[in-house]
């Protein structure tokens, strides 16, 4: 993996129009991808949420698709009639393993290749053959259904998922939620250091006995990586190397507050990467054992599926089945919910604001901003599509 | 009436410029429609209704209006006060048998010519007899209160509502409903000759012995006749003469749904025709001895009053009340419910893609979908006016 | 107080096209002031709201406020971090007496001067001192905290508030409600004369024996004082004195309705009168011992609070405490309640047609609304400044 470590400072504040200027062009693609970008895998669904045959309708960068498991494979097409535009996932019918049909006129599809091969209320009809859904490249792994957004001939899943993610040996599971926030409110607030400060009374710290601070000072040197020579790429922020922790906050000379992870005992979040298209990994959390890995996909301009994901080394069967034990009796409550919960609602607190264009110029970062930056940049200069907005 | 059998056969799928904008010009006025079509008569609501002299506010085609009783009349004036605008409907002051007095400042207005006629807080006021309401004509028959909506002298009530409507031993019943659709959705699932799939499982098929197929292949000459030179104008589907019923469906030769009413006893639906404004005509049904007739009256862009209403052949007053009975106690749930409120599951289902603009290019029509695109260069072509958007 | 009797008679309905400009011209800042006017003090929260030290969230002229006390002295700053935008109030952190702490990566700022002291999350950043939160002038009187909107120079208080609300010896109690209507429908609503029809039922009449009539004849001779020479600016409306009382009221020469206090003793509303920035005093009421002033503050541009506050003339402390025991067990429900919450309708009842800009030349006004075109001229000719909307 080709790495480079940055070691300009940016300012944070600029005030000068020149600066303000530079900053914006440097980020300018990443400010119009209020839809996220194209040419990538996203997350579309859980593989166990496809059981039994059962077709799924999904929004994803503002697309309606539809998402069925056709023996092995799983096939994923526009989910939208082609005659008068409803969505199959309104009443689902699919008579046949391999087919999807309209509730309304009972135009079918074969879900392979989108072709209309059938329509129940006019049999023969000459539009048999010549008109075809869009379908979308669909990939499975490590229980999750993903689904590529763009015109581009896909690439490797592994240039788009955060690194370690594909590792043969690492189990997964995990949940996903609706947010009311924009998808970069998402993977700002996940990336962001110092947004630990919320999670201060989190009962995961004494559920799970972890060392966390409440903040972060940056040392002189950043301890941040972009990788933009290879796939995937990213951003990662060394956060236990290079930043100063702070356990003790003070106002006027007055200590106001104390970690409570002070003394603890598990080192976690040695390392917090983000990757495009939106996809996170802290590594370890929420425990050595473990990475968490999130993504935050656009569902419309407002809102955005929270992924929340972890994986464990396993050895074996027996070792995975245990951790799917243990992730439901312990970690999707204490940490899942319990922690990142917080995040959701930090997420919707910002949405008030930089969903007016204005406040990208209006926001004050502040130096452990260093890292959202970088994304924000590296994003802008290296995405392979912005999906427009309907 | 005036008859002309359509021949020529028009593509429903359109690939070139030069056709397609044909096809466009030819549905212009209609796309333009979105609240409907001025200088017709229009349901606004049921005699029943009024009854007691009370008023009752509705909306209709984007314009509030108050109904009242006056004697043996009833009348229609604009349901706003010329003062400061508030709907008189917010809190109903009927003081004398032929006024409308508003809830906030007393303005009081004749129902019959609109005309200011006091002031309550201010007696004598000398705005009395110079301001007045806007009027709207008002007919009233079998049971149905209708409006005329426009600014051109009114017609006969017969040419704007479907043939037989108003045949004197027709007696009539039925209920309106509000849909989240605009109006054309609702006409155009009303008169859509294959929609009949959505029903293969409504309990009224079993319920009253109906004969009816999955689907209908059209035959190489239209049974569609088009009346464009009398009143009322419409379009009129020669349903079981012209088309191949389809009993059964396959898809990759494997059948997979069967008509439930394939060797039922009654036959309906013999002739289904669209009426200018944008009313329906099923003859005969729900059963032989009865004819559904529908309004689609825009309320808003957005949505529309559903009009179900059924028509008996009566010898006298016994047999007008054994239908009235007969309606209440079996016909409104087993048909009007029981079939129809899925027609307005489709037409929401359809609105999310038809209220962009660019949808009507998108679509992709078959044939049997040859009825709706009469339907729309009919009333394109002989509206009387459009109804502006405010 | 400067004062200048109003003798020229402006017509309210004008058709001329001359006479309509002239018309707009001379209320033109009114109708721009969707969101009310700057430079203005205004009523923002009861000073109870803030016991106990603790921050209260406030939303006036489309401005987000955060209000807290501090030892004597009540500060008011913007409710937005200068960070990320969040707002304050959506989580609260006071650490110390004098401080807001952003809930998301701890920026505290100082709430007398707005500056950022501290930041929790990198104790001793470069941004400590460099950035400030925009403060806003607060005074405390009678038990409410006035808020200054503007960017000038804040006056005296008694400059923007309803001769009398001042005196040493009144007394003050009141409640505020959320309405769902601009604030200028709150404004007319409880300025307008005539009005008083809708009061008619009100418990209040029968309740507090009160003489009130159904309307209001204008004599040729108006009784409205304009005061715009002197501070606080606003039109006086001498009720009985001008007027002819309206008691009974007959359509087509039928009495149809009868005044219930036309035979009550207490006489109340002897002066209407309205004061930039937009308070109502009506002298006396709802009792002759009690006056009631009221604020229409705009909080968006289709909402506004509506603030009813009474004032009683005590001798001191007992008599004070009775009047708010008073406040409480009787005029909060019999008046403020049992006759104001009919204004709350009446507004919302105007909002749906004046919230179109054209609105304002489609309306009728008649004579007795003479006083609300005088409101509408002083308002836009002597206006501090129009708040901009965002």
């Amino acid at each position: 993996m080709a790495q480079s470590r940055v070691r300009t400072t940016e300012k944070s504040t600029l005030t000068a129009n020149g600066a303000r200027r530079r900053r914006n062009l440097s980020r300018a693609g990443y400010l119009e991808a209020k839809l996220g970008f194209r040419n990538y895998w996203y997350p579309a669904a859980f593989s166990h949420e496809l059981a039994g045959g059962q077709a799924l309708g999904v929004r994803l960068l503002g697309e309606n698709i539809l998402l069925r498991r056709v023996g092995e494979r799983t096939m994923a097409v526009a989910d939208r009639c082609l005659h008068r535009g409803v969505r199959f996932s309104r009443k689902l019918e699919c008579y046949t393993d391999d087919t999807i049909t309209c509730w309304y006129h009972g135009f079918t599809y074969r879900l392979s290749d989108g072709k209309l091969v059938e329509i129940l209320t006019e049999p023969g009809s000459s539009l048999v053959g010549k008109l075809a859904l869009k379908t979308y490249p669909v990939t499975e792994t490590k229980g999750i259904v993903f689904v590529y957004i763009g015109e581009r001939e896909p690439g490797e899943l592994g240039h788009d998922v955060p690194p370690n993610f594909l590792d043969p040996e690492l189990e997964i599971d995990g949940i996903h939620d609706h947010v009311n926030a924009n998808w970069r409110m998402g993977a700002e607030n996940g990336f962001d250091t110092t947004h630990i400060y919320i999670h201060r009374d989190s009962p995961l710290i004494p559920g799970n006995d972890l060392m966390l601070p409440l903040g972060l000072c940056p040392g002189d040197r950043h301890g941040i990586s972009t990788y933009s020579d290879s796939e995937p790429k990213g951003v990662l922020d060394h956060t236990f190397e290079s930043y100063q922790p702070v356990f003790e906050a003070a106002i006027d000379g007055r200590t106001v507050a104390r970690s409570k992870g002070v003394n603890n005992r598990n080192i976690v979040a040695r390392e917090v990467s983000i990757w495009m298209p939106g996809a996170l990994k802290v590594d370890p959390w929420p425990d050595p054992a473990l990475i968490q890995f999130e993504w935050y996909v656009p569902i419309d301009v407002d809102t955005h599926t929270y992924w929340r994901v972890l994986g464990k080394r396993v050895a074996g069967a027996a070792e995975a089945a245990a951790f799917h034990e243990e992730f439901h009796s312990r970690w999707e409550s204490l940490a899942l919910h319990g922690f990142n919960d917080d995040d959701i609602r930090a997420r919707e607190g910002m949405q008030e604001f930089y969903q007016r264009d204005e406040a990208w110029d209006e926001e004050h970062l502040f130096k452990p901003d260093r890292c959202i930056v970088e994304w924000r940049q590296l994003a802008s200069r290296h995405h392979r599509g912005i999906q427009p907005i309907a």
